[in-house]
């Protein structure tokens, strides 16, 4: 296979030698991506899972700004961001944590810090990074700044450690997440970071296999594998307790094989209305979130993976698990109508919206690029060369709760 | 009256005059107010108004980086920011538009446009910058990179200027605005800058003075000053039009003298709910926003100015007109009920929340400071100075639309 020509990392870094010569007498000001005095709001990055490496991007310019290589097995990556933007943390697969500067390209800091890791959070207030681990299970907690391990919280229940999944950030320096074998959620506040407390809630159901928070922090909701239905939390209740919403979402009414389990933070909620992939069929479903009801389906044009809103709730987006996975989709929230069809590239894995939703970059992983959408007229704006690109992550996210 | 002290600028200027001189090999990268590698998201400014200058603030680290004078005259300065973050866009009242950044703490660009001047926006793709005015009236664009003039839209209705208010950008490089004088909307279509493509909206009540659109752009609400009731547009209907909503909302019902007309843009929507000041009462309402009716109030201690929800949509924060103007009030919207009450200090004229909403900034400009609030413990986290404090803007802005 060919890989289409990518941006020149080695003559950027003989024009950063050269530039570092030249500027001998500031060795201690390193060279940047961007120019001095450019903001990083409209940075981000794209995961390069197959070379370990990120694609630094400007959704201003709409051009790729650099790479950064070295980050591991970036397989299933995710990232969250600093409170600056300017600092990424990438969580891999192998269960490396990576510090990572956008602005310099530099790696700030590494730690191995578990066998199998599936993501992670940051604090609200952006001094304390958390990761949740499949091996050896449970969440550490890390100093957003230097790395330094903070606290150890194995998922223990009955003697045996638990696979977490789910995590995401609440106010006040609390994590929320879910128990895989131990069909728990707990609460970890981390005001004194060394000395974790937790609230656990038990029977949730089944196996949780992947959880989201809504945009305002509010509702936390966890998706079983074990057994059909889902688990939620009004987190602002006086007494938050485990309610089961939704009882027929889930596998057991699946006419076709699931090819791929949908994450839950594919989910979006648009207005009043969350709007979920259905498991094994060609459907969204649109629930109220009043009543967390169902109230309408979608037929789209295979089973969806993420399905997620435009910043401003008008538009629905919608990517799909084999063999249709060259394929994206539009719904119009209004008239619930699919009102355009895309076939943007091979292997379509992850879309990430600008804050104000004028445009969304999608990742072709099997086409190595990335490519960017006009949400109104659907142009295409811009493709950028990316090695087998899946998630992208914008800066912006680092304003957000649950991102 | 004695100031308090400030940040030693003059200590700053020395050391950056040190630095430029160390660093003369590299005359041609600019000192600036953060590390290179920093992120500018979590950045933001208070207008000084007596003084013409501006704090650059650092929302992590709760403190002020430094000052950036020569802005003119900047009682009831608006701002905007660039896409990235780094840049601050001032609208003063003496109809200057200053490009001020935030990072390199210098200006870039200054043109007085105007002669009297009441705010402005940026487009989504960041390209344009928007002023409206008094006086000569209408709405002038500019190129955002160099300030470059690219289209004056005059707002004559019958041979006549009409003051424009309530501007506001919306999707598609198009900006939305109100005619004081002529009761008219107008929508200008941005697509080519040199060349505004205008719909007009007549008999839309008498003397709208302020307006405010909503976070997902869809809803555009001007109030009226010539008479009660306010005019709505639903931006996202096939034919948008004006319809009249609280009839009763405006001077006409108030038994007190109106202090001070409250700002629309302090209105704010939390949830399907929008919480609004009431004009001339000690009473902030609450509207339905499916039906835009009022479904209830809740009385306050004063004149409400500010009305503004934190991001989350939990709280309500309230400040009000004289002579209540040292006091805030804490609304909890699931309970409706006043939960805490504080005295920040003297004439507090503005509040700003942090992206995720764990703390507030308050300007109590007689104080001659500003204060950061704990959202959830009330405690005061940080005290700044500022000269007769105003408007605080944080670059988060940068991501939303309306802002």
């Amino acid at each position: 296979m060919t890989l289409p020509s990518l941006p020149p990392v080695s003559r950027r870094t003989l024009l950063a030698l050269s530039s570092a010569t030249a500027l001998a007498a500031c060795a201690s000001k390193p060279t940047l991506l961007i120019e001095p005095g450019r903001g990083s709001g409209d940075l981000g990055l794209v995961i390069e899972r197959e070379s370990g490496s990120i694609g630094v991007l400007d959704t201003t310019a709409r051009t790729r700004l650099g790479t950064i290589t070295g980050l591991g097995d970036l397989s299933h990556a995710s990232v969250v961001f600093s409170r600056d933007g300017g600092r990424a943390y990438v969580f891999g697969r192998d269960g490396a944590l990576t510090k990572v500067n956008l602005i310099t390209g530099r790696i700030e800091g590494r730690v191995m810090q578990a066998g199998n890791s599936i993501g992670g959070a940051i604090s609200t207030d952006g001094t304390l990074v958390v990761a949740q681990n499949y091996q050896p299970g449970g969440v550490k907690v890390f100093d957003a700044r230097t790395l330094e391990p903070l606290a150890d919280i194995p998922a223990v229940v009955d003697g045996k450690a638990s696979r977490v999944v789910g995590l995401a950030d609440i106010p006040r320096n609390r994590f929320i997440f879910s128990l895989f074998d131990a069909g728990q959620i707990w609460i970890a506040d981390l005001a004194d970071p060394r000395k974790p407390q937790l609230t656990k809630f038990a029977n949730i159901g089944k196996q949780p296999y992947d959880a989201l928070v809504s945009p305002d922090g509010r509702t936390y909701i966890a998706g079983l594998f074990g057994e059909d239905g889902l688990a939620k939390m009004d987190l602002w209740a006086p007494q938050p307790r485990v309610e089961r919403i939704l009882p027929n979402y889930g596998r057991g009414e699946q006419p076709l094989p699931v090819f791929k389990m949908p994450h839950l933070r594919g989910w979006s909620i648009a207005g009043k209305h969350a709007y979920l992939p259905a498991i094994g069929r060609h459907e969204v479903l649109i629930v109220d979130t009043d009543t967390w009801k169902e109230v309408g389906r979608i037929k789209v044009a295979g089973q969806p993976v993420f399905v997620m809103a435009r910043p401003d709730g008008r538009q629905v987006w919608v990517n799909f698990a084999v063999p249709d996975y060259d394929t994206v989709q539009v719904i119009d929230t209004q008239t619930r109508q699919i009102v355009h069809s895309l076939k943007p590239g091979k292997a379509v894995l992850h879309m990430e919206f600008t804050p104000r939703g004028d445009a969304v970059w999608i990742s072709a992983r099997d086409d190595h690029k990335v490519v960017v959408v006009d949400t109104q007229s659907f142009k295409t704006l811009a493709e950028l060369p990316a090695r087998s690109p899946s998630g992208i992550f914008f800066t912006s996210r680092a304003a957000r709760t649950g991102f």
